[in-house]
């Protein structure tokens, strides 16, 4: 069946070119191939699949949802569903951690959310500068594109990508380096040739970075620094939300309270396109229809979205959880680093952890030797040197150890090779 | 319950103003609100509802779709469901059309199918600029939004839009001037300042421009001239595509034959976010993932887009109903604007239609009146001078006429009062 | 001598291929090459030698400045020659004619008084966008560059050239048609694509163009809609001011009176660079030293342009002059055209004129011939197609005959060979 | 005579309020004003009279040129001053040094000489990017402003700047960090959105950015990553070059060799405006006044700078002088600050240097009592902060050590009040 794929699609495609399988069917942190083949998938949706694949708490009300011909389409309209949607969002996640912002549906992508928070720092400051980090991804439409570090993806823009400064993220310079204080610096030198921002957008962690978390300290200092200088907060937290880093939003352990958030991935838990920017109430200066979209209203996705919050976040419990088995992921990593001299070390924190392996070649190769023993698996970094850790947050303990197990062996398979060129995959 | 959008929600929810209620319920072309009100709709989810709501045909392959636990998630990888939508769309509307694109499916909004088209059309050809059209309507992102018209929109970005040339459309230097003249005029000076461009992009139909269609002659005009200057032709068929122009593709009529496609709205037929870029197979140049996205795979949206294609377009059975209805909207039309002097008159062909007040305000009233008889419609142009008709492709005869009676008695009153600003709206 | 340049000099250089002669000595209308030849020279240092080579009157004081030790450096200071040089510019030129501005040096270059134009429009509007017209010529930094409409410039950018709208001069779309109208139209439409310019950049008589000289009445019209707009109106007066048309500013004809005015060329008189902008009072809004550079006070500069003016313009004596020879050149041109079916038009105005040949090939043939016959010639025009006849406007009516004569006799060469391929260049 | 200056002329104006006198005469390092007031100028023009005002040697050289009537104008033309001017520059400058380069003489101004240089990087290696250095300067019009790090004059452009990245210069990021290995990092990371660039721009003696002097080891490390990288180095040398370093071009004493070298300022010698770049033969792609202008070719400027060149720079002996004098300025600097206890500090090399105040009020106050002393003394540096020595090249050993004694007495008359904002200006 896959010629079919050759023969149609775009070469674009990519994740199917590293899991080469038809894929039909899927539960929880299970999916099977077209020739009933199970694969344990720790990749989840590239962070869209939190709740894990098909969860029945969501696939229930998604399911009656449609039966009773409830409003499925996707327009900008009041809809029960997302009333429901924004009153939980309030009642479960805002109120409870004491902040107050505006919703604004995009269009269902993470990039649409990132380009709206933009025009929303661009407008309501008057300045066209934004900061981005080092190795930072916020998406492919040319305003976010501006803001994504990957020269591979930037060559495809075709033309110059402007307004944005790239500076270095948390321990770019080195350990002994607070990048926020050469920040600092570019910002009261009048010489320094940065353009005052209109705001800084930030991965707590960064994903596609390689699982780079940033210090605590790091992040408030560039609060601080923000503040000082009358800079908005842009918090990415299109794949480290949701949960993935132990708590709701990846910055919650940081204490900061960025301006604006962007989200999406697994905001609606089921894996229907979502995406929404959270922003402060005064910054909320939108036009009506201002930033418009035929699927900002995915009526579906609210539906899966409001049962994801009530049922995982109405107590701590959940978080709880992520925070055991990620400190467990992360000890079953170290372990695994700590049998090799050097070049192997641990990234992450909560459930978005990553093995970096040095090279590129070796995490490729770890994750072909895991896929073989039916374990999904990307990487990620700049160079795709990391292997990325990143199974459902509701994965079992079995299968999260069992899961672990596939790739110590494949590490040690990989690196007790001579010349890594030469490893047999069976 | 109306509260919640006004307490949680942005200022920059549009629809929801004019449409002030709450929907719960969806059936064909009718929709309900919380207190049992029914609406006949004739905007059709601004264009992503051409099959109706909550389509049966489709519904049932969602629902058991979901209920079997299939791929439901909207990751790029191969699936059962995107392998059949391939082969439906290519069995069913490309080969029988002589037609052979690749597909790309890029994230499920169409502002990012543009910028998928642009990146294409800049890298293959080493060129920056594009041209647009007076009038088009592309999307929201930075890329999609240089090509877009509207300074409504283009003034919320922030930051200049560049690599863009808007010339006029068809008509728009007045009937006599075919604009393709002045276009190859330009593009024959080498002082003119035209910088050759890699691609034109082109509604066949424009929507919010106002229901403007092209007419055989200036398409084909366009597409001549681009040729013999090695101009790729990007067809935008977000809004005018899937059958509204009474064909699948609105350039159709036309016998022109796009390099690239962009599609969306109705293309997963149930109002399911989806979008695809067609291009011809030598310009599909891409690397694996260059313009990547979560979102690419929408399973759900493939099977009811694989549904809608196969039951509607397998025989021209649908395309000749589409015509004649369209025939008739174009005759109540014709009918309606007769009645007044002047300053009325009809705009679009097919299913696209639009009448054009004159004003604004006067557009603006008749819709608030419409809506008060429980007709849902939209206005569009720059001025939102043309209340447009845009009902589903599959509304019965019955429902058709009840929507073109009401819009007819709304433009009565509306025309019938002296002072258009002390019509009393009941 | 001529291969030292071969071998240091960059192959940028150009008019030293036209006429590849070492020259070493000039007077009035008249240059001399290093084996003694003369010239007679209907090219006026690309217009920057309105009042001939060497002209005595200039070359006196200039002797008499240097001799002094009077300040001969070139920075940004008050010195005695500045006040002098603003002083008549003001009696002589500015109050007479009931204009009051500001002056503004800028570096001694044409595109630097362009650059600094478009700083004063675009800080003052706080808008972007600027309107220049087909076949315009504004400089060679990337700023003016933009404005410039000929391709090859653009293209040696190396970047996209962007906040720039380029719309059709006077007669661009044919006879039938007022360009302002179109323009009109843009402005008017809010989905034309055409950002609110902060200002339009025109100038009166093209001169890369071809000497195209706009027409009082659209000269008019285009005033009276940017002042409907509240754009700013930009005079490029570089090439056509300091009397080429006949007064000393080329907009006097059309009795419009711009907001900005750029000028460089002649306004030295000498040859030497010198480069002013003129603004109105309000506009005049910068900071100190906010567009600087070394050389805005070219002393020596100031004393021959202030010669110059109090020498030629105390009276209208030297205008009439101009007008004079001005129809005597334009009806020899007339007279040369009508000896041919077709093909062969005449163009300018004032003693600013151009015989256009209709292809760049019979133009280059026409000026070989009469290089051959020691006329310095250029030509002009998007194509190269237009002889430009700009001899200095004090050449004496003997020489003007003689030069008239040459050019009657080149075209006839040129045009009584069958096969223009094949002329044989004496 | 002040008030002509008020009334008429812009308030771009700088220079002259730092100096609020009216200048008539000058003579090697001696103005007079209009009182008859003599003032020793440790400013030289910016830097664009190296040789002293009305130096002797070149004025006899242009007053006999111009006298004879020889080509005066500036059109790009082969004259015999250019042959002259390019034979002794190869001659007595570049042969040698054992360089190579091609010559193109752009628009008089700095800033078109960077703009060129801007060109070629481009157009030859087809990137985009430069690379530019926190508090560089480099000019004021679009492509040379962006590269400008000052915001003053950014803010001023009224556009963003785009495609250029400004990166810490020697010494940013303090003394333990060479900030190539910064930028070696930036480069060898795909994800750390530094798109490659073209070229690299650099002052070896930045000048406004406040006297900083890069260390021969920085500049070479420099020049060894944009080897690897295959990136050009631009040395913009119109400042630092000509003798100001102690060697003819600024960057010998780190041995590199440029690929593009921009000179301005003093290399007319005589205050005249000039321009050249200096190109690596292979460099040289340009096309025939691909990037023109019309006053390219200043004759008058030809024969100065030939002079100077002949003089000056045939044997060592000058350079010599410079050393000298250079460390003579040195000491005394450095004595100046001894006195203080912190806060005061030397900066550059050659005869390019400074002392940093700490502040630019404090510098400022120092300049003003020196200038009532008859001293002309700028500021420079990001917060005007550094009092800028910038004598002519020739000074007098004696006016040379009046000048120091008067900026040793106005450093102690400030620092000795106690409350800077009460110093009583005499």
């Amino acid at each position: 069946m896959i010629e079919i794929f050759n023969k149609f699609e775009s070469k674009v495609r990519s994740y199917s070119r590293v899991f080469p399988r038809v894929f039909t069917r899927a539960e929880r942190e299970f999916m099977w191939d077209d020739n009933g083949n199970q694969y344990l998938d720790f990749f989840s949706g590239a962070g869209s699949l939190n709740y894990g694949h098909n969860n029945p708490i969501l696939k229930d009300k998604l399911l009656s949802h449609i039966k009773n011909n409830q409003v499925t389409q996707s327009l900008d309209l009041h809809t029960t569903a997302k009333a429901s949607f924004l009153q939980s969002l309030n009642n479960t996640i805002l109120a409870p951690r004491n902040l107050q912002y505006k919703v604004q549906f995009t269009g269902p992508t993470g990039t649409n959310a990132v380009e709206a928070a933009f025009k929303i720092a661009r407008s309501v400051t008057g300045r066209k500068n934004i900061v981005a980090f080092t190795n930072g991804f916020h998406g492919m439409t040319l305003g976010s594109l501006a803001a994504t570090g990957n020269d591979y993806y930037r060559s495809a823009a075709g033309v110059s990508l402007s307004n944005l400064s790239h500076l270095p993220y948390d321990g770019y310079l080195g350990e002994a380096i607070d990048t926020t204080r050469y920040i600092e610096k570019l910002l009261t030198d009048p010489g320094s040739g940065l353009d005052l921002p209109a705001a800084v957008i930030v991965e707590a962690i960064q994903g596609e970075g390689g699982c780079n978390a940033a210090s605590v300290k790091w992040l408030r200092n560039l609060q601080a620094l923000c503040k000082r200088h009358n800079i908005l907060v842009i918090v990415d937290d299109i794949q480290a939300g949701c949960g993935r880093s132990g708590d709701f939003f990846s910055f919650e352990a940081a204490g900061i309270e960025p301006d604006i958030i962007a989200m999406s991935k697994s905001i609606s838990g089921y894996g229907l396109p979502m995406a929404v920017v959270l922003m402060k109430p005064e910054l909320d200066q939108w036009k009506p229809g201002q930033h418009n979209g035929t699927f900002r209203g995915n009526n579906m996705a609210f539906v899966t979205a409001e049962a994801a919050i009530n049922h995982y976040w109405s107590d701590t419990a959940f978080a709880n959880q992520i925070k055991r088995k990620g400190e467990y992921i992360g000890q079953r990593l170290r372990d695994i680093a700590s049998c090799y001299d050097a070049g192997i070390s641990t990234k992450g924190r909560g459930m978005f952890r990553g093995l970096n392996c040095g090279s590129g070649e070796i995490a490729k190769q770890v994750n072909r030797v895991a896929f073989d023993n039916q374990l999904i698996l990307e990487t990620c970094g700049a160079h795709d040197e990391v292997v990325k850790i990143f199974c459902p947050l509701t994965i079992s303990d079995e299968s999260l150890k069992a899961g672990m197990d596939i790739i110590e062996s494949a590490v040690k398979l990989v690196m007790n090779q001579r010349d890594p060129a030469e490893i047999v995959l069976n």
